[in-house]
């Protein structure tokens, strides 16, 4: 089939609108019709990454509805609508068999090599390749994407805020709730306040902690962590953070701190501002040049657990579908992620919004392929009937 | 009542048999006959410790038959078989609380000062006051402990074996059974092949691991781990520890790795060497100038857990009688632990043999305070009778 979509053809450019050949799903794939993509700041290091295989579709936060399966698909079916994972699974690996699909391997050889599964891509444009990105390619109309990166959602899920649950929602909320664990009545300091920071704020508040405190740099990040869930703030430039830790939590320090910083000082810090017997989670990605490093004395003592954590532990078909209830219930803030809406041919714009440093940085642009009124009226049509 | 014990009077000096008074136990406390009392390493790093009240009676590895109880007791009655545990609890902190009594902190204060939980001391020579150690004081025909420290065993369980259980024998159990909690098929590695090490190897085979690769830098030590259960050896001293994991496993790392060397380096080693998602425990005490640094490239996406665990996460009333029975029922090992057997006359003889470092490294001198053969036949008619 013939679709538009943003193509990036050199390293550096600006992504350019054009119409592209889409392939029909083979055995295991699915081809989805994109109803809304969000632009992430992965994105953004892509276009500049040398090693991005190009031409490619750039786009890993999708939503839409199956409008087509190739053989042996089980899970989904046409009309199903579907929010997309970039982490899919084999389901026969060492970690898949032991339930640790977010540590399966599979897509990475293919993410590299900016193909789906098999090695091989749907996407060309005048019989040249053009190359998959993160096995979904979401900044088009359409997609064919493996069976086990679409994850079936509530039909009345409105695709903006359905977008966004795959990249840093997801990430964020299984880092309190499934890596860290966070038990009712605990205490939660989150490093870090970004995209993936509240949402591991929103997994605390939804898992019952008593106390959530976020730590960042920036009082402005702070004000935000509060209208996520935020019960207190420490601003980690401002004095000692452990002490500060300690102080609002009764001298012992907190239960879990997950940090979504990236920075090795910031997950030492929190690591030390967990109580005995505590838990940290260290959600971001460091600087391979770095070491992590923790205070010896009294390691074995303190009995702390340090865990690393990749895509939240989450599992998708376990935990889009509970993320989405959570928002239809009013449980989870969704649409306060969505700071613009644009149409496709306008991409370059919300590539541009990221040199703005001045705006807030948890939220996201997000490309809309379908008019937001109707998917409103849709989605009320449908709980109205139900 | 008056009793024998070997009291430390100086730093550095050899312990002197005198008669000590001991007073009647308090509320919840409890007068112990000791019949066995192991001599571990700790005891001679605290007759060279400037910071040892003294004189003292040292002994913190102790099993006996419980001949009076304090006020309140509910747990042990007279004629009960008992082994000791340094690591008394008080039930009611915030650890507690939530079941991680090993991270109780109410026997620190009273440890360091040489007291019972209640900030005084039972003992005195001559109307001058002996000090405690570690609330225990096993080196004496009798001692007067917590009753948190006073766990009920089977009855027909040896005394000398029974001794051993409270220290390094938990402490290594607990470490492959609770902190790491391995499980049946999975493979573990071992660092550090001492009192501790050899335990934790035996915690793992109770466990079901289907590997257990011990790692030391002495020969002497990995065949000595082979008796204790280890299936496969690596001296660390040769070639790369990771790689010799990683191709014991597939390629992949083990499931579980228990550092019992306090060696940070070999505590970053054991995290490297586990699989993605796997688990290092840490039970050595590291030089508290040190700090331990692990390689932060990947971090996050490797998914593994670094758990510190003091006293091997364990619950002395669960484990002790626990380990007491795998014992009975040939499951566990702990006549091998026995190097040697003493009488209390002699005890100066056991801190001689810590200094000749050509011998294992792995068991302890046990002092006993009956006749072996008497013991034994009593336990017979025990298990006979019921």
């Amino acid at each position: 089939m013939k679709m538009k979509a943003a193509v990036m053809t050199e390293v550096g450019g600006r992504l350019s609108i054009q119409e592209v050949d889409l392939a029909e799903p083979k055995a295991n794939e699915v081809l989805v019709k994109i109803l809304a993509t969000g632009v992430c700041h992965s994105d953004l290091n892509a276009v500049h990454d040398a090693n991005t295989p190009i031409p490619t579709i750039l786009g890993h936060e999708g939503a839409g509805i199956v409008v087509e399966v190739g053989p042996n698909v089980k899970t989904v079916q046409v009309g199903d609508k579907v929010a997309l994972s970039w982490v899919p699974f084999c389901g026969t690996c060492e970690f898949c068999q032991t339930g640790q699909v977010n540590l399966c391997e599979s897509a990475f050889g293919p993410m590299f090599a900016g193909t789906l599964l098999d090695g091989t891509s749907r996407l060309s444009v005048g019989g040249q390749v053009v190359y998959h990105n993160s096995l979904l390619s979401t900044f088009a109309e359409y997609t064919v994407v493996p069976e086990m990166s679409c994850v079936k959602l509530p039909q009345n899920m409105p695709a903006a805020e359905a977008s966004l649950i795959g990249c840093g929602v997801a990430t964020g909320f299984g880092a309190a709730v499934r890596a860290a664990q966070v038990t009712p009545g605990s205490t939660v300091a989150i490093f870090g306040i970004g995209g993936v920071g509240v949402n591991a704020i929103q997994g605390a508040r939804v898992a019952g902690a008593s106390k959530i405190i976020a730590c960042d740099l920036k009082d402005q990040n702070l004000e935000i962590a509060r209208t996520f869930g935020a019960t207190h703030t420490v601003n980690v430039g401002e004095g000692n953070t452990v002490d500060a830790l300690k102080d609002l939590t009764g001298g012992y320090g907190v239960h879990f701190a997950i940090d979504c910083t990236g920075n090795t000082q910031a997950a030492s810090t929190a690591w030390q501002g967990t109580r005995k017997g505590g838990t940290t989670v260290v959600i971001g990605a460091f600087n391979p040049q770095r070491e992590l490093s923790l205070p010896a004395g009294g390691f074995h003592r303190v009995g702390k657990v340090l865990k690393g954590s990749f895509y939240g532990d989450v599992h998708p078909f376990r935990d889009f579908p509970l993320i989405a209830q959570l928002y239809l219930d009013g449980k989870f803030q969704l649409d306060e992620l969505v700071l613009s809406r644009i149409q496709l041919e306008d991409i370059n714009q919300a590539f541009d919004g990221f040199h703005d440093h001045s705006s807030v940085n948890v939220g996201r642009t997000v490309i809309e392929f379908t008019d937001r009124k109707l998917d409103k009226v849709a989605a009320y049509a449908t709980e109205y009937i139900s």
